[in-house]
């Protein structure tokens, strides 16, 4: 069978605001990004195509700013208009950046050499109605400092058990049960009024950024030091670790091929 | 009777994304701005309060940065502490600013001497999903520097009946039929992609900065000229102007007394 007969491999390159949705992954009795997105294209394609795949799941309320997805067609509408027609039928809390043929054997998941999120925390004492849906709001003390200076504790190839949820066998990105991966930097920052942190990964399992958010904050309000944070991921065990905080803080900000 | 015992005038300031509310006024049958921070008020005063009184009404839709409320209380709360707690009963998208104890005569609607209004359309060719509860996205070509040097047209003291919402017999601000308010300046600006309107008034008509926009969009899109801006003002006929754009762009911004 020749490439053409597959059809061609589309890559679109997608923004949302993930408020209103039970995150990336198909769903039968709630809305998602990707059951939303398959809607869309069949609706632009004129008729049934497979679900297009993503870079990796992103969790229920959790936003993208550049999610990696493709889908295969065998219609010959060019990318450059398949921007615009799938943001016309698509609500408009998610948006498709770019549209464009990628090679055949590209897979957004299997390919992705790196990944980064970043987390918002807003210390304001009052959360802006324009920034609820949009940042953790944390009004309560912390040792910032502390925090920043801890954030690359985690840097390096790790067994990222500690701060693995523990239910689902699977990582956000792969379905290997392995739970090593490698941070390449992992960086608290202060930007106005919030303070935010961006680790970048090979991949992260479930749960992995809000898990390490959430650790990162017991340093900050005293409860565990520096060093224990290393021991926390010495250990490999999830109930080491602090608790994983709300999604309305965490993008996936890039992917890297 | 003694003020005392009249309770005590609180001012609140508040700020809220409208985009999940039927506007400002209480209506039984939707979520509006004014019931929600009534019910909130009874909650935090334990007990039945009157309706709060506001500046004015805002539409369904529209936000506010800082609508300005008062309600009468004989309870002995603190002011500073009614924002913490009306915060933790209110909705996200409704926030109190501050709160303090104002003159007992003084009345936000009543007392306002001028009032800003700003509107914001979104030029860029894809709206961000972060942004779409917030601007009126316009990709549309629009000759920009002809809506800027025109905006100063409609400032001064006009009737300004050509861009006041025909049905109800209702300033947003007020209840006398007299359509004749006074624009202290009138302003026009690009603001990285977005095109700005703000307009700062005596007072303004029920969609009167609506009806403004659609009519500068006019002036923009080649279909009106400035010359036509003035004479639509003179005409003192609603169907003379432009329509009325959406809600999501149009934001309260300050209330001056």
């Amino acid at each position: 069978m020749k490439d053409f007969e597959m059809g061609r491999n589309i890559k679109l390159v997608l923004a949302y605001d993930g408020t209103a949705y039970h995150g990336w992954q198909m769903q039968p009795e709630h809305p998602t990004i990707q059951k939303s997105l398959h809607q869309a294209l069949w609706r632009v394609l004129g008729g049934p195509t497979q679900p297009p795949h993503g870079s990796g799941r992103t969790d229920a309320g959790v936003h993208a700013l550049a999610q990696i997805v493709t889908f295969m067609t065998d219609k010959p509408i060019p990318p450059e208009n398949l921007t615009a027609a799938l943001n016309d039928v698509l609500p408009p809390d998610i948006r498709v950046l770019s549209a464009e043929e990628a090679a055949p054997d590209f897979h957004p998941r299997d390919c992705a050499k790196a990944k980064t999120y970043r987390y918002r925390l807003l210390r304001a004492k009052i959360c802006s109605p324009f920034l609820a849906r949009f940042v953790n709001h944390y009004p309560y003390p912390l040792d910032e400092d502390a925090i920043i200076a801890a954030a690359g504790i985690v840097e390096g190839e790790h067994d990222f058990s500690s701060f693995a949820a523990v239910d689902p066998e699977k990582g956000i990105d792969d379905e290997d049960r392995s739970k090593v991966r490698t941070i390449f930097s992992s960086v608290w920052k202060r930007e106005g009024e919030e303070l935010i942190y961006e680790v970048r990964g090979s991949g992260f399992l479930h749960h992995m950024v809000r898990n390490l958010v959430g650790t990162f904050l017991l340093l900050g309000r005293g409860t565990i030091s520096a060093k224990d944070l290393k021991r926390i991921l010495d250990l490999k065990d999830r109930s080491a670790a602090g608790p994983t905080v709300g999604p309305e803080g965490l993008y996936l900000v890039n992917v890297e091929y």
